[in-house]
């Protein structure tokens, strides 16, 4: 069974909430979408939007689909706008919607449901006149179905008859459920041997995977979706996730490079400025991510304990995450290359154990600030010499005026640094402060750059005397570290992830790495 | 056909990468989900860690549920720490997971078919002689059948017959399919008619949902699952989803008020400190959002166009974005207990609106920030009237010493007031000093309380000079009311929330609420 996909990120996708794309994002999206081999990649609709219209206008290439509607009640084809932007387009092969149910074509057209079927059968055939291939979205197919099957087979007729070759059932209230997928699937893919029988799911009720793989055993050989589900509402089917789905367990074959779909996953999230749900099937970063002592044991002994793929097969990659519920073997593995005599029966390894337990307790997390854990675990270990101490430090925010001003002094070797540095805020000038200090001793630190520093409140019933966690990713050329700190006073906490960023660096040039 | 629902975000969903509760967290999403009627609310494994004892030994309330595991294999179920935890928890009624596959009893618990069976139906035994009711968690079950159904059975008739009521089939590593889960919970049904059977379904192929229903479908009347769908690596079966649409879709009968889905989903998510995901089905603040065009016209002639569900069912509404009218609309809504004269069509309106969107372009956010939306408005309509002047403020924050200090000085109709105060951390300080200014001259902030205190950094690339964004929320005995700040400086973004905070209270006598 030789499965096609068909990506609408760039047009259904656009409709998310909070989404929006530039044509240099467009084209970006596109190339990601071409590599992995995506069948059909949808562009947009180049009569609804001057970018649209740009993005169609400079690229070419087979895989591009332009998406459009039928005619309009009161125009011929000749005269229709939307028809006019379909052929200008370029692209060789078009979709577009038309109604598939009759009372949403009377309510929402305001035409009977015979001059809906001419108008999707008077669009299709002067679209192929025009050398187009075309695939007709036929839209509220499931609700249209459930309430007049023979109309909606007829809307699906109307667009074969005159040169359709891909019929596209939609659900698009999203409202449908897997058994009405199976079923009204079947009877459209019976109906239509000679046609690609595709489909096309919004998860309002949150089984659009479901529905999708559903249809797909009914006799659908044509997916829709857009690759990391995004799209109105609730968004559309997550092609991702159906496609390993298909492929990975239900022995599917297709175009699509799997080894290349998370790495995909995550270019295409960044493109769109949102970050990837660690929980996403397959390719987010928790995907094969265990924490509970007991299941991190097993997986270390058995990965399929826990896992019921392969993670590799999506170029995905497990990891073990500590916290107060891991156990030691989680320590041990996570120790393994910087001390890789350390045994988990040690009990050095149930120190550390305790300490993160404690430590959490607190507030800490030491899930995702892996710097901090290797300098806890070799404090613990009696590994850990400190490049510097701090002497003290003094902050002074005053407004008006808005100056934010830091003063340092640490202790490198029994000698004294001091370093006094103003900046936007107070954690500002304390980072450049203490920057300025260290590297006047430590000429390395100069390629340590702070990428990302979050804050939260981890108790916040106290109001602003609330625990607050910081957590800083510091990076060099080579690697990249997350260090935490936590205090009920900011300052404090952070003081504790920036000198542990530091000291990290530091202290890594006597680490096995 | 009566179901029950068990929530276990307090245990599985604590697995979630990203997630640690505290114990008052803990606390609060009890009460929470105790609220909305769920049946089963799992608390913790007693046994695992301190903050789930703490937890434990202050809790006793008959929904709640103690999780653990069968004895291990080398220790009688009266020397079993795991069982002595659980017996000492309090709750009547606790969960207990065991292996119901072969091969897993084998590698990875090291022991015989059947010494697993011996396992399980010797702890249940030992908990129902101490008059506890007892859950059994099938771990692996799908996994299980699949390779060996007779011995997955007798799994569960080991628990069964041993005094278990409820047998719960658990697909443990998230592979299984719809079929599957239809096929296999029938057989476990069919045979188990004098147990409830339940179903725990992960999410690893996007299908836990699905999977779910399709056991429902097939004679279980347990679901377990987290309300928001948080679980170890992709999370467990998402609970808001799964009861909505049992309850709208097929008609199920159960104890969960269905108005309060969307209330509960976001005070939770607010709980765990993530965004809700916007478009999570039924609950998600774009679940029922439209942009402007053709959807958007559809809806406002006919709701069931593109709506599969009335929102109200589930406590959400509809929104229509980036329509200016609507925006319109919003905003006179929003305004008119303040300003009931306020037509939406008048240019003050459009003024306000104009403004919002400035403000969030520059990272404010209103949406849950009602304290300050109103004092724009005022400021917008000219009714505002500020209580007091900041002259200047002056922080200070030092090390050693740990002294945290904040002058500061306002205008209150023209004569200075001036205060200082020492603090856990600079904001406390700040927060501290201009309450005693304040209250000096306004006797009623007396009864102002801080009750929470968020903090966000809004573009985390620029690392610790990325803006800030500060949420307080506070109360007097009467209303609570949040406002925001925002600011590379994380004190100036505190300050002009607190600074709103207090305004709001001062000016809202002359306020129509």
């Amino acid at each position: 069974m030789r499965l096609e996909f068909y990506d609408t990120t760039l047009r259904d996708g656009a409709q998310a909430a909070g989404i929006a794309f530039s044509v240099a994002d467009k084209r970006q999206i596109f190339s990601l979408l071409e590599n992995i081999g995506m069948d059909y990649i949808e562009g947009g609709d180049p009569a609804s939007n001057p970018k649209d219209a740009e993005f169609f206008a400079e690229l070419s290439a087979p895989r591009l689909v332009a998406f459009g509607a039928t005619r309009r009640k009161d125009s011929a084809p000749e005269n229709d706008a939307g028809l006019a932007a379909l052929i200008a387009s370029g692209a060789e092969r078009v979709c577009i919607f038309g109604k598939a149910s009759r009372s949403q074509a009377e309510e929402v057209l305001g035409v009977t449901p015979e001059q809906n079927l001419t108008m999707i059968s008077e669009s299709v055939s002067y679209l192929r006149a025009r050398g187009k291939k075309v695939i007709f979205d036929a839209e509220h197919f499931y609700d249209g179905f459930r309430e007049d099957r023979k109309y909606a087979l007829a809307a699906l007729m109307a667009a074969y008859m005159s040169g359709a070759d891909t019929l596209v059932l939609c659900d698009t209230n999203g409202g449908s459920s897997p058994e009405d997928a199976y079923e009204f699937t079947r009877v459209a893919a019976d109906t239509f041997g000679g046609a690609t029988v595709g489909v096309h799911f919004h998860n309002d009720t949150g089984v659009a995977v479901a529905n999708s793989l559903a249809a797909v055993k009914a006799g659908a050989t044509h997916v829709q979706g857009t690759f990391l589900g995004f799209g109105e509402r609730c968004g559309n089917a997550n092609l991702s996730t159906v496609i390993a789905d298909l492929v990975l367990k239900e022995g599917a074959e297709c175009g699509i490079m799997l080894p290349e779909l998370t790495r995909t996953a995550h270019a295409l999230a960044e493109i769109c400025n949102i970050p990837l749900d660690p929980a996403m099937p397959y390719v987010g970063s928790a995907a094969f991510a265990h924490k509970a002592g007991m299941h991190a044991d097993a997986v270390i002994k058995n990965a399929h304990t826990f896992e019921h793929i392969s993670p590799a097969a999506v170029g995905n990659k497990e990891r073990i995450l500590l916290s107060e519920m891991a156990g030691r073997s989680a320590v041990a593995k996570k120790l393994e290359n910087f001390f890789p005599s350390l045994d988990k029966h040690s009990p050095k390894i149930k120190e550390i154990l305790d300490m993160v337990k404690l430590l959490e307790m607190k507030g800490y997390q030491f899930e995702n600030a892996d710097g901090s854990f290797v300098l806890l675990a070799e404090r613990v270990l009696g590994a850990f010499e400190p490049s510097f101490k701090l002497v003290g430090y003094k902050i002074t925010a005053q407004k008006p005026g808005g100056v934010n001003r830091a003063e340092v002094t640490i202790d490198v070797g029994g000698e004294h640094s001091s370093a006094a540095e103003t900046g936007n805020g107070p954690v500002n000038a304390l980072d450049k402060a203490l920057r300025t200090a260290l590297t006047r001793r430590f000429p390395e630190l100069r390629e340590v750059v702070l990428t990302d520093y979050k804050v939260r409140v981890v108790e916040s019933s106290g109001a602003t005397d609330a625990m607050v966690r910081v957590l800083i990713t510091s990076s060099d050329k080579k690697e990249s570290w997350t260090t935490v700190g936590v205090s009920t006073d900011i300052v404090e906490a952070s003081w504790q992830a920036l000198a542990d960023s530091f000291e990290y660096k530091l202290t890594g040039q006597c680490r096995v790495v």
